[in-house]
This record gives C-alpha cells, structure tokens and sequence, in this order.
C-alpha cells in the first residue's frame, strides 16, 4: 500500500471512500443547488466546521472552487490601496503577488526562507489587511498563536487574514482576534482537492460593501456580497462542488466525533517523533531549526546529497513523502502531518528514518 | 429508481460512479498537479475533448471552478471597453449583468422569452466581444449555427464567444468562425459539478495579452496569460478539480467510443418524441413555439394550471423534471435531453405524459 506525505493533495481520510459510495448511490452529484436537500448539507458542512474549529457565531462561511481563488478575491474585497504580506516561502510571497496583479501598491515585510518573523519588531503599519501565512508549505514554517496576537496588539485597525491552508484542523486559532482565515479540504481535512473554505467576520462584509459603494469592482459571483446572499440561504451562486461541499460535511462530521483535542493531540505527538528523530539522524535535520517557527502539519527534512538514498528506502517501503519546494527540490523532502496520517503510519515511517 | 430530468446538476452518465470507485481505488485524489499522472489526465481530457468536439487544434482548453466563474474571466480579459450580448433569457442576462459589474459598458439586445433572435436585422457592431448564448437553460431555446454564422458574418472583427452551458455535446459548433465556447460539466456530459472548461483560440489569447500590455487587471491565477502558461504543460495554475478532471476524461472517453453522431442522432430522437408528445398533448404545450428555436438539450414544457398534476404524476413513477425557471416555476416543467437520458427512459417519459 501507498502512503502519501504529500503536503497536498495528501493521503485521503480513510473514510472519503466510503462516504463518496454513498454519495453516488444518494443521487447528491445530481442534487439541484437550490434544492433543500443542498441547504441542508450546506449548513451541516458549516455549523460543523464553526464547532469544530470554535469560529465564533458572527462569522460566515464561503466556499469557493480553491484556496488559490481566495488569495485573489479576498484581496479584490478587502484592499482599496495597500495590503502588507509577511513572506517567508512561496506561498505567502504568491500572495503578496497575486495583490500587484490586481493592482495594488502592496508591501511585504520579507525573511529568509525556513524563519518566522521573530527577527521582527513588529509596529502599526499603514495599510488596510494584514496577510499572514499560518504555515508556509513550502518550507515548514509556522507562525505561533502568540505572533499573531502580537500582530493584533500592535495593529487594532488593519483587517488581519490568516491564510491556514495547510494547518487547519491543527492550529487553535483565536477568531476573535482576526478577521478572515481560509483553507483548502485536499490538506487537513484529506479529501480531494478542488474547494476552498473563506471565513470572514462581519468587518470583512462591512469592507467589501464600502468597497462596493465607492464603485470598485470587488468581482461578480464571488464578491462578498453576492457570496453573503447566498450563504445566508445556505446556497451558493454557483452550482458548486456540491459532491466536495458533501464530502466535506461528512468528514467534519468524522473529526467532531473523533474530537478536536484528540486530532491535535496525535499531530502533536507525530510531529514531536519526527522532529525527535531527524534531531537524532545522521544523514538528515530538520530543515527549520527554530523550535518555535517548526510545522506540526508540514515536516521539511534536509537530506543535502542524500536524498535519492532517502527517498528510494521510504519508496520502496510504499512511503512517498513530498519533494521539496522549488530550488529545494534537489535536498529536501516534505512530510504532510494531517489527521489521514495515522501515529501507525508515523511511527514507522521514523523506523524507516532510522533504518537509513 | 429515480431519474433526474433537471437541467444541470441533471442525471449523472451511467459510467459516472464506476469511473470515481476506479479513482478512488487508484488514489486519483491524491495525485499532486505538478505530476506526470496528473499532466497526463489533463492530456487525455483535453486531447478527447478536441477529438470529440471537433475543435481545431490551436484552440487551448482551459478549466475553472464553473462556467460562471469563465463569464467573470471571458469579460476580464477579452474585453477593455464594451462587450454585447444576446439576451433572451436569465442567463443570458446573468452574462451581461456581470459584463456591468466588472466595470464595462456593456450592452446588451434583448428579446421576449421562448424566442431566439431572428426578429433582429443582424449589423456590424461596435463591440469588442459578442455573447451568445448558444443554449438558454431558463427557457429551452437553441441558436442555430446559421444564426451564429450570420453574427460571424456581419462581424468580421468582434471576438465571438459561445455559452454552451447546456447544449455541449450535442451541437455542432463551428470553432473557427468563433473565438471562445465554454461549459460545465454537470450536464450534457452528466458529471457532478465543480469543473467549468473554456476553450479559446489565439485571438483571445492576443486580447488578453494586448490588455495586460495596457497595464489593465486581468485578474490574477486565472488569467488567460496564466492559464496557458500552465495549460502549455498539461497543468493547471491552482491545484484544481483533480477528480473531476479525471472524471472528464474518462466520460469523454466513454462518449468517443459511442461516437459523437450517434450520441447527436440519439438527442434528436428523444427530443423529437417529446416535442411530438407536447404538440399533441390536451394539457401541456411546448413553451418555444418556433421549431427553429426549441432547444434540443433544455426542452420546456408550459403546463399552466396543470402542473402540479403533471408533475406528481411524473414524480410518482420516479421521473423527475426541472422546475420552471424563476417566474415560471409555477407553471413550467423543464426536462433535460443528455447523453445520460437514455432513449428507453424518454420512451417511458412520452408514454407516461400520454397517460395524464
């Protein structure tokens, strides 16, 4: 069997399967989107994941056909002029580029790839929304709770949004004090790919209206108007990934039952026996090396030369973990440490290491 | 059993399930869209596509969360000041409405519901872009290719862009005398939803680079430039709909075996019965009344104060049409003629319309 620590598309949880049957012999693929029948999984997939998450009552929950789409329409809504980007990897810099392509005069606070921004001494900064990348999946990083609180404390005004894409279910972030977190459900949540999750609170929707009033163009379907009509049916404007927006119903389902506590409990425990063991290898480290800035969720080891070496023994044993990402294609592999991840899978994947 | 005669999501294509367990079982999901699997899924999509279609080689084909997602795109960037569109119907109408609130003067040549266009004395237009919906899902009319070669023909310059939403596969498009023909997936070619595919030749690649060339916003990951770039290696900018991808290029593989004349021959057929069924019928009369102008994928029945009646009937022996479109809700039924509707189930469908 093969077991992929991709950080996306990963592993499936292993009751996707299953629940995708199930689907197909319901007639869900061929549900109207208008239909009651949709709403009813609409709200179950949302009211899931606000107690799953904790995401308070106020905030409303969009869906969108990737997380990709959201970098592009949060910043079409939020931004007049300027949003400022903290990039430390590839992810939080398309971000940032995605907001030049759109024509703003964003600002990026900008550090070496594998750190957070402990090195920074953070201010009140003149712009509008505050990107941050919670875990930056090309290189492992991941800002702590306490940053982003910094962040707030030093920053009441500025929207904060909090691009979560390859954490969440993992990280307890405080909704409370930020104004926008999105994901995509082919990483934590291990399903197929194809459908973005965007939270906003209500001072996202005042913004895009102001936007809106002003006469910039903050889009069509997907503006947050439009996308706030329609969740407070809950219908989308589209006809959408009704089969992900199921399938993610399901598996929020499967995680509250499983418990959040638990989910976080076992990612804490694989992460601490991967990082214990690349600490212990000779050949391999952990490629970020401050403790607090190091992923639970995406695990970076530097094989250096030895790579090939690596890669071959875990392939051979049906372990594919992720190539590295752009120039460190060639030295490190990525290790996705989601809820499809079983402590099982991880327990030996850390034998297989120390085998090497 | 029940049988679904919505128009979009509509009846799923017999082969649909089968195709998702074998994705499932392969682990499809898991695929990362940088690999070669995955660039030779969208290979084999987009190839079959082409051989199907009968679209000329140096056309792209590109895929997005929806068709409603390729108006927004189409609009951003193919058209700088104005674009027209042929409207008779609610979603032709959505096209132009968006056309608006992405900031151009668009206009727009309206006609009564249930008619196609041919009350209007075709000239050539000052326009960037023509819209024509080739199929009008709300209310069942179909555009003739000679209609779309007479706008071709008194418009040499304009880009052309067609709305197949609810006809592909079943009309023979002429590609090259249009520019650009888009659609979705949950419905000529019974797939669940999630996936829209936008096909367009070097013109509008021109325009879109000519645009961006201007310093104009084009949008960002789903801009034509970025599109091709990654179109070029069978890839995608965000990580997409990898299963439904693969889904298409399974079903697309299922319709070339088929053929695409007999799946044609078979539309006509089932659309001939129920046309012929509705014009002979005491209660229920075909709402598009012209024979030039009946759709033959969205055929829409007018059934007045019976409607009720009709459909429970049809309910109760498991066959389930659309509701009428927006203000017709109540008085119209909408039935779906896809490859997925077989040619016993409109026999059975006439013979129970007989009945009331």
């Amino acid at each position: 069997m093969k077991i992929n620590f991709t950080p996306g598309p990963s592993q499936l949880f292993y009751t996707v399967a299953d629940h995708a049957k199930v689907a197909f012999k319901d007639g869900i693929p061929s549900l109207s989107h208008r239909s009651k029948a949709f709403e009813t999984i609409f709200q179950k997939a949302t009211d899931g994941l606000k107690e799953l998450l904790g995401i308070p009552s106020d905030y409303y929950i969009f869906f969108t056909g990737s997380a990709t789409e959201i970098w592009e329409k949060s910043i079409q809504n939020l931004v007049e002029h300027s949003s400022l980007h903290f990039v430390n990897g590839a992810f939080s810099k398309r971000y940032f580029e995605i907001a030049k392509q759109l024509g703003k005069s964003s600002e990026k606070i900008e550090v070496e790839l594998g750190h957070n921004f402990s090195s920074i001494t953070l201010s009140e900064y003149k712009t509008e929304l505050i990107a941050l990348t919670q875990n930056e999946t090309s290189t492992g990083v991941a800002l702590t709770n306490e940053f982003i609180k910094q962040v707030r404390a030093t920053n009441p005004k500025a929207l904060i949004v909090i691009d979560a894409v390859s954490s969440l279910p993992y990280p307890a972030i405080d909704y409370s004090i930020v104004d926008s977190v999105f994901f995509s459900v082919q990483k934590g949540f291990g399903m197929p790919a194809g459908l973005g999750v965007w939270m906003v609170n209500p001072k996202c929707i005042e913004k895009a209206d102001q936007l809106l009033t002003k006469g910039l163009s903050i889009g069509s379907y997907h503006n947050i108007p439009t996308l706030l009509l329609n969740a407070k049916k809950n219908q989308t404007s589209e006809t959408p990934n009704v089969l992900g927006i199921y399938l993610l119903s399901c598996i929020v389902e499967d995680f509250l039952r499983i418990g959040i506590k638990k989910l976080r409990q076992d990612t804490d425990y694989k992460a601490a026996i991967l990082y214990q063991a690349l600490a212990s290898h000779p050949l391999i480290k952990a490629f970020v090396t401050e403790t607090s800035a190091q992923s639970k969720t995406v695990i970076v080891a530097e094989c250096g030369e030895n790579i090939s070496k690596i890669n071959e023994y875990l392939n051979s044993h049906g372990f594919f973990p992720g190539d590295g990402y752009g120039e460190k294609k060639k030295s490190q592999l990525r290790f996705a440490n989601f809820p499809a991840h079983s402590k099982e899978q991880y327990e030996q994947l850390v034998d297989l290491l120390g085998e090497i």
